[in-house]
């Protein structure tokens, strides 16, 4: 399915599209700067990813500044592309939005009329019950903002703009440079800018390895 | 930003309108069964998210039989929605492809000139190192699985499929219900299908409640 569509699209791409022209960018071409206005737009379209009880654990750290940037990279196995990139966003997890963030979203939803105040209520009551129970908040955490990054990703690519996403970095480091609180997980960094060279496609393994039918280990078919 | 398009797209979405339009859906018609190849292109388009080393350790268990949904309801808070969507896919992140795929992965590569065999060697001996400091896999497998979970919604909605995703469940429920391993996590469902009723945007935080400037806790200004 993936081929190639030129170096910049000349209107914003379709999901298929961007999803089949992303890639791991493993150069940027570190003369591009990214325009302040598009990154917004990014972020913006990033933030509408669901989340668990739209509790929206994702924190955005936004890097730019070269110096910031050379300090991230050595944090990140002193991998090129966080200097070379125009952005780097560390993508954070936060833990606790639910003791500091529903009633905030509750009172949000119940002003534009997307929420009955006695569904507020509802919400509230489950979400008490629910938290009460979670056992590994880092995990919870990830889950969320994972699905924010990919939307960022693919955001991104629609746009014009190149990212790579990345997990080789010491988390401890990262925290500690960047003033990261205990209760966020650096759940990945993603690097946003333009590429150098283009990338060839690595391949997918087909569907029937990595698709079930009804039961695990059962082929799918289709 | 968001606003509603109407009920079906001409065309497919663009990766903003898609994110803008995706809503976590409460009710599917259950009358309207999804196409088999439609599935298909998005299960396919899910499995172009990034991974990390490329090695793809999402795996889809596709529900579509009604008995099947309504044992998987009941592992899941007895949710309508997982009985009511066409298809519901229990997203399983798999925690050790490294053992199992590393090799198959960098034949794909190397055979489709994708990568050269001394690069591969590489790969090889950089995942070798990586993966023995990896303490929790669990946490590992879930990042790349919900990107393609991520990437599964936003192409089901620019192909006018609704979806929901689930993180109400019972994960030993689950995973002994479907045969799931020990090494595997459920990561959370997907319905995916036709929805009865359209449902209100419910909100985001503005971008200066989740993005910070340089450090964290430095206000974004943009």
């Amino acid at each position: 399915m993936p081929e190639v569509l030129g170096p910049t699209p000349p209107r914003p791409l379709t999901v298929e599209e961007a999803a089949t022209r992303r890639r791991a960018t493993p150069t940027f071409d570190s003369s591009r700067g990214l325009d302040s206005d598009l990154l917004e737009k990014i972020l913006r379209l990033a933030t509408l990813a669901p989340s668990s009880t739209n509790l929206q654990p994702w924190r955005f750290l936004v890097v730019r500044d070269p110096a910031n940037r050379r300090r991230l990279q050595s944090c990140a196995r002193n991998q090129p592309k966080v200097g070379q990139a125009s952005v780097v966003v560390i993508v954070l997890g936060y833990h606790h939005p639910d003791r500091t963030h529903l009633e905030p979203m509750l009172a949000l939803q119940v002003e534009s009329g997307a929420c009955t105040p006695e569904r507020a209520a509802e919400i509230r009551g489950r979400a008490a019950s629910g938290f009460r129970d979670l056992t590994d908040r880092a995990l919870w955490a990830t889950r969320s903002t994972m699905l924010a990054a990919a939307t960022m990703m693919l955001a991104a690519e629609s746009l014009g703009v190149a990212s790579a996403p990345m997990e080789g970095f010491d988390e401890e480091a990262v925290k500690r440079e960047f003033g990261v609180p205990e209760d966020h997980s650096v759940c990945c960094l993603v690097a946003l800018g333009y590429a150098a060279v283009e990338k060839p496609f690595p391949g997918r393994f087909d569907l029937d390895e990595v698709c079930y039918a009804e039961h695990f280990g059962r082929p799918w078919t289709g």
